[in-house]
């Protein structure tokens, strides 16, 4: 059976023996075995997080942990700040609209970075300002944000910071604590290397302030629900057991190899994987790239949309494409989670025979020959 | 290695071949290959709830559905009728209070059922109803509802009719369209026989109407984009996928026995269950016994706790404890699921050597004969 390559940022492959984990038959979860692993697991997240503060793990999707950092801590007619540079940004303030919460956009260029000034300007502005919302990795374009400078601005206020980390976590750099985040939204199918399916968010004591402020209507995603569950024994609701099985050995293989070495590893893969593309004559998109996922522009006269067709059928290799107005421009390769050096290095290879395939002129094994050279292959 | 017996009220055993399904490689969600495993899955569920409306699957907790069968039809200030016989009836409730609707109980006695002509009397007395809530099998005192009859009642009014389905479906009799049931409720980790995380919610064209007057606030559990998004691709974000894949796998082997065989199978067991109880001299809590899930009352002078603990410990076997003002007074067996008739004969094996060892005297053999009678073992 040909090997296949998943290069998608999120989910992204599950090593195997975490898979064989959650494969072993199921336990029930109102019991000290299944206790011991969610506390394990939570707390082998917060090291990944950078915190000391507050996780909470919710059965759901990414978006319903963003949905949880709305509702949590604002009530009706409050205003926030969303950066919107991306697929990603927007759904903040969509969340935030779909729930009488005003949003004060500061739109940026896709695939642009937002300035920290902005941020200052507009906080400055809008005093009555109650939160900042903005992500680590915008993983539409690519995209990494100065998290710890916007952080350093906005906890002079008395608004909440709110990043999503979702695709950010494990391959970009990040500090909860020390950057001043006060909500950090995540799931599980990126960096953490688990099937979608989880999400998480960490709770600053700021943030536990505006909680109990906070008049918005909630019940499955309410905090304190979780807090109080979380002392007692795990979730208050049955959550999704294997998956934070798969999460408990997935945060361990983290940990043991120690979070900023994890980063550096994926920061080489991408690094390795953007020279290539840019020995291939490829430009990337982004201005400031991620180290969790790359956004190539597709050469003139093909379609990126092509290019992702037949490196799936023909060479057993999966990268995302565009989206919203992107489509059939860019196409995105991945570089967290479980993604490693052979994926990285297999997909560059697959991907010349497809560009040579669809008649793009370049000099042959030059993206091999970098992406080999930086991982020491 | 000795045997284990899950025979929990959810999370029930998941079958080998489903688990090795879901163990498989990780793969992308936006393919065709998953948009057809995902619509192969929903289709399949239409038959197990029988009906021909829409299905919409949630990567959550059951709660996370049934918060979604209020915020998407109800609006702030909006009466509601919900049926409190046990622990999750009371959710229901309870989430309702959380958005401003107000609840107009109908409490029933644990263990017992709510007569229909109360509902009647109710739906009269207070005509402005929005909604009925109730449950087929409230699991924390295993009691199936008369859904049929309810349904008969609340289809002529202009009351939603929504209920709870988490424990009973697969195992107690239902058919949401022939009922007159506007939104059935129901999780993943029963009779559906797969890991927790996933919950669906059957949608009526009399709720349609509904949402499209409905002014809670959504965003995560909004059926609208779960409805646009089924009909493009597969759900607005991103799936549990590991669970969609054990789920396809699931609602095949469901329907290719048949829904109804399945549930004929799973009545057998409990009955089994219940009259091998019988023959030990002890008795059965509920007054209308679910056939998902049996409760039992512990002899005088025994904890169910420590049945429960000598059983887990000792044989292998995991029950389920009382929950609120039934701990340590019931113990409960489930029969949904991956419960099978070796389950069935091995606890109730386990269940007499443990009565035994606590100094409960009966007849020796007595359950496990007559289990075996019952069962054709």
């Amino acid at each position: 059976m040909k090997k296949h390559y998943l290069m998608t940022p999120g989910p992204t492959p599950v090593p195997e023996e975490i898979r064989n984990e959650m494969a072993k038959p199921m336990i029930h979860h109102r019991t000290k075995e299944y206790q011991a692993i969610f506390k394990d697991a939570t707390e082998g997240l917060k090291k990944i997080f950078k915190t000391s503060g507050d996780i909470f793990t919710f059965t759901s999707s990414g978006t319903g942990a963003m949905e949880a950092s709305i509702v949590n801590v604002l009530s009706p007619g409050d205003k926030i700040i969303v950066v919107r540079g991306g697929k990603f940004g927007e759904r903040f303030g969509d969340i935030a609209k779909a729930y009488g919460v005003e949003v004060i956009p500061i739109d940026v260029e896709w695939g642009d970075v937002p300035k920290p000034e902005i941020i200052k300007e507009t906080l400055n502005k809008n005093p009555d300002v109650k939160g900042v919302y903005t992500t680590l990795c915008e993983t539409s374009t690519a995209t990494v944000y100065d998290i710890k400078a916007i952080g350093g601005i906005v906890r002079q206020t008395n608004a909440l910071f709110v990043v999503d980390v979702i695709s950010g976590l494990g391959a970009d750099k990040f500090e909860n604590d020390a950057w001043g985040v006060d909500i950090a939204v995540c799931g599980s199918q990126k960096g953490l290397m688990i099937p979608p399916g989880l999400a998480f968010c960490s709770v600053s004591q700021k943030a536990w302030r505006a909680v109990e402020e906070s008049k918005l209507p909630k019940f499955y995603f309410n905090f304190k629900k979780y807090k109080k569950s979380y002392l007692e024994t795990d979730t208050p609701f049955t959550s999704a057991i294997t998956l934070v099985i798969g999460l408990k050995k997935a945060v361990e293989t983290i940990n043991a190899k120690g979070v900023d070495n994890t980063i550096a590893e994926h920061e080489n893969m991408a690094r390795a994987f953007r020279e290539a593309c840019k020995a291939l004559g490829l430009n990337i998109f982004s201005k400031h790239p991620s180290s969790a996922v790359t956004a190539v522009n597709a050469p003139a006269g093909i379609s990126a949309d092509d290019i992702i067709k037949l490196l799936k059928t023909e060479f057993g290799v999966t990268f995302a494409g565009g989206q919203d107005t992107l489509k059939g421009k860019i196409f995105r390769g991945a570089h967290m989670g479980g993604i490693d050096t052979e994926h990285t290095i297999e997909s560059i290879k697959a991907l010349e025979q497809a560009l040579a395939r669809l008649g793009y002129k370049f000099k042959a094994a030059s993206g091999i020959d970098t992406a080999k050279k930086i991982l020491g292959g």
